[in-house]
């Protein structure tokens, strides 16, 4: 029966951290919220070693019910809530980087909490530990990274309320985080979140057991964690995730030592969760650390959070899961456009998933969100490394033209050095990798599909994953060289928006299409009688093309002129004989490219 | 404050139902899971009057937290739950209809429940009052009808755990139900809402109050009940509606009194919820109430869900909320799905919505579900009446044309009298009402688009709200004589699915659609080099067209050639000179309609 019930984060009884190390910090911490801790002593686990620049340390943040203990330090070792993710090899490697975990102010596992001595009294705070904010848990974890004699994290890395703690230290400390990984996280909670919590905490509080925090010795208030764990559990599984656990055998609950109502099978998996979390975690910190992540705000407004972010100066990797529903990938977007509109360096994916909120712990899509942190912790400088010359059209859907060269190369020849560039359906960044060895300036692709974003991130890009026939490009006014849209405007819905948005945020915009009127296409309509279609221009038949808008050079001329869009340079090719067209363009360019500007 | 927390089904306070009538019934009730209640009273409340038929009653069945009292009696009466859509003139109108709302076995309004008296002991049921299911409230409210003299109901209504006593009813009762109206329901509860139940019943049963459900006489589990009340809170409300409830006052809580946690406005909100829920409803009912509808299951597959409907004879109408995640749409659908394939009429209807849950209960969305509940209670036959036949063009988009017409007017000729029809993209139901004004057989109109489902629902068709785009249609192979798209195939983005979707349903499949290759459309290309665009044929620009599939009759041809369709019937119209084209088609044709089968 354990086995079904296992969840990452809830495996572990609470045995001993027996790779734990100390730091007592003597001096007084000033709570943001008012209130004094006058000492503060830090569990925290380290792995792999600080090079003899100090510039490989990585600090990684747990979520609400996490530990220091992230991964196991040797075989046999207790696995670790993150162990997945974090060791020799893996996506956070230990052989490259030294890797450091504390335990949350305010948690139960060794550092300062509601459990701990208070110094005053010399028995446990309980409900005397004052309110700690996300800002203090940071406080107390710079207060570590100094003991340890790093003076710049590499990066800081977290998911979920380890998340609010990344972001934390990215604006708070902006001179200290070189690198910034946000998972499953956001600016603040959701209303509907904040209002879980609420309730976890009314249960916990209102337990007659709760005695006002003062229970040590007595009878701890276990209904109330296990109710507000139980709901926990509800919020870190995707719908679909519960349906696929518990629907076939819906009336057959686990045979559960519970005193809980058993009688469906997700009622036995709540009470298994439930019951498991009193044995380990204290109920003053589930109060005490909810209520810091419910107070996390990075701004109410996208305004407030730019403000908030303005101040930051790493690089940012962004990384939602598409069924999270209690940090939904929309909060992701909110930090990745007030990014971009800042004209912060940021990456960003919203990774499929059916696992909910609780894929960033898990292994189901570790093969995504771990290529994307491990390609972003590895290159080095806003655009990381050139990749060789000789792959730039690799992987490309585009590549199995020959003749795209052609495309390509006049489009990298219209892009004077130095300047930046978005990209837009980028796919797996072919041309900005072009550009980059070029030694261009800020280089940003935007694509829609994950294995393209996956594969462009690998190449040290800079890549935000985004649906152009959706919403608006979150870039500010003018705030790229140029823009491109290659070989893209004629499968996009929304024709006058996205050019509209092209025209504000570039300074130039460079669009290759393919030319309806070509002297081929016309002729098939013309003379056969048949929808144009050929191969290499508009290589689909008509009922299953992905290309929804056909127009020639002469309709995008109109377009252009109607719009009061200036035009800059045109440049007419013939692909299929690989040339430049000089006279008559309409009739005889299979492909245009246009540079503009509003 | 009082006003920003009322919501519709907590606003009352426990008066005693002044309109309330009962009934008492003497034989034994034998529950369904086993146990007998050795006599049964039921309060119900009644509107309206019965007519000489006696075919005009109309039951409502309530919520989890409902009651009797649906709407006021008269003016200056409690308002009741439902007021908005029961009463003189509205959408359920008690000046036509008899309308009867019995209080729910096992709840505590009046009707038997846990604190009515256990006739054995002459004390409260309690923790003694046997599990029922929604069978057995069903069968009580059968009892009711019987005792009022009605044979059979016009229609059963409900939402929510309502809905599942209405679906109840049309499967156990055939015979006695003509129409079902099922809001924001389901088949049966998704894996998550069962979740959050059972934690509303874990706090309840093991709130130290709760005493083994024997605490009638001594303080009630209020804090349990309460917790679980704002549990209901949360997934009754969508998380768009919370956000607009308290995002701009997120740390200005009312001044609620309460000994719940106040910090936060949706802490209060919440808190002031469960606390009144406490004053006004019983702990032990809840647990019955809930527990009958976690129990409540239509069938677990999409077979068994289809072998439990086809008892069924009633018409149908079925809506969901789009915002609707405790009964998520796709659960609708579910239900929708089975009444198709097993060819029962029915009506269905994803009303957007942003309230959530709540919004079957709330006037924001009335003006939708109420019309479509109007229609469908007021039409008789399984076809309504026909419309007078000049308002069959009336306001559909296509009407703009006058030359549609003959389109129109070609297809109606090909539709044999008597033949079922399937109408895809069916707009307001123009055709649909033209086929029923000759006396066909079962038409049915699939469209996306609300208002138009709404308005043909108002012309007496079975309308189900669909997105040709998306997903496969959930009719019975070869269900219909004929299925009809009528100028959308150039809208559909994956056509072959479609194809073949409608060719596996219809026995005769009747397509029209506008040739690309009409010889002003080629010369537009071919002589002016720009993207064809003709008014009344492809009358957009090529960046704003809905139009995304250019394609020719010869196109047409070859597509049904290569995958063996069979063309039975070809029509050729030059719709611009409103006459039919007898040579070269594919020159002259600016329309055409196939007629094709498997």
């Amino acid at each position: 029966m354990g086995e079904t019930f296992t969840s990452s984060d809830a495996s572990r009884s609470a045995r001993p951290l027996k790779h734990a190390q100390r730091a007592v910090f003597r001096e007084p911490l000033e709570l943001e919220l008012g209130g004094t801790l006058p000492e503060v002593e830090v569990v925290y686990e380290t792995y792999g070693a600080l090079n003899a620049a100090g510039d490989n340390a990585v600090l990684i943040c747990h979520a609400l019910s996490g530990d220091s203990h992230v991964a196991r330090h040797e075989a046999g070792d207790d696995p670790g809530w993150w162990d997945i993710a974090v060791g020799a090899g893996k996506a956070i490697d230990t052989e490259k980087y030294f890797v450091i975990c504390s335990n949350a102010l305010g948690g139960c596992r060794g550092t300062t909490g509601p459990n701990s001595a208070n110094p005053a009294t010399g028995r446990p705070y309980g409900a005397d530990f004052p309110p700690v904010t996300t800002g203090d848990l940071v406080e107390t974890q710079r207060r570590l990274v100094d003991h340890l004699g790093i003076r710049a994290l590499r990066a800081v890395v977290g998911g979920s309320m380890g998340g609010h703690q990344a972001l934390a230290w990215a604006t708070r400390h902006p001179e200290r985080v070189r690198k910034t990984v946000a998972l499953a996280t956001s600016p603040r909670l959701t209303t509907q979140a904040l209002a879980f919590d609420v309730i976890g905490r009314n249960a916990i509080l209102r337990d007659p057991n709760f005695r006002g925090g003062q229970y040590y010795g007595g009878p701890a208030p276990g209904v109330g964690l296990a109710l507000a764990r139980m709901l926990g559990h509800i919020t870190y599984l995707s719908p679909q995730a519960m349906k696929e656990k518990f629907e076939a055998d819906r009336l057959t609950p686990r045979d559960v030592p519970t005193e809980f109502e058993k009688r469906f099978s997700v009622g036995s998996y709540l009470a298994y969760q439930g019951d498991k979390f009193v044995e380990r975690f204290d109920a003053n910190s589930y109060v005490t650390l909810s209520l810091a992540m419910d107070l996390f705000d990075l701004g109410a407004t996208p305004a407030e959070l730019a403000e908030t972010l303005r101040r930051a100066t790493c690089e940012w990797l962004v990384v939602s899961f598409s069924s999270d529903w209690l940090f939904p990938p929309e909060q992701s977007r909110e930090i990745v456009s007030a990014l971009l509109d800042l004209g912060k360096p940021v990456s960003y994916c919203n990774v499929q998933s059916s696992c909910g909120h609780d894929a960033f712990l898990l292994a189901d899509e570790l093969d995504a969100y771990g290529a994307l942190i491990s390609a972003f912790l590895g290159r080095n400088g806003a655009q990381g490394e050139a990749p060789p010359n000789d792959d730039v059209y690799a992987g490309d859907a585009a590549s199995i033209f020959h003749s795209r060269r052609l495309d390509y190369d006049r489009i990298v020849d219209l892009i004077p050095p130095e300047a930046s560039v978005l990209d837009l359906g980028c796919g797996q960044g072919g041309l900005l990798a072009r550009l980059k060895a070029r030694g261009n300036g800020r280089l940003v692709g935007v694509e829609l599909d994950q294995d393209a974003v996956i594969a462009a991130a690998r190449r040290g890009l800079d890549v935000v994953q985004a649906d152009l026939n959706s919403g608006l490009i979150p870039f500010g006014d003018q705030q790229f060289d140029y823009v491109i849209l290659s070989h893209t405007l004629q499968a996009v819905k929304d024709v006058e928006r996205l050019m509209a948005d092209m025209l504000r945020v570039g300074k130039r915009c460079v669009l290759s299409f393919p030319n309806f009127a070509y002297h081929k296409l016309r002729r098939m309509l013309a003379v056969d009688g048949r929808a144009p279609e050929s191969p290499g221009i508009l290589r689909f038949k008509w009922y299953n093309s992905p290309n929804i808008r056909f127009f020639t050079i002469a309709d995008f001329e109109e377009f252009c002129r109607e719009r009061e869009v200036r035009v800059h340079q045109r440049i007419f090719l013939d692909l299929e004989e690989g040339k430049e067209v000089a006279r008559d363009p309409n009739l005889l360019a299979d492909m245009a490219i246009f540079v503009v500007s509003r």
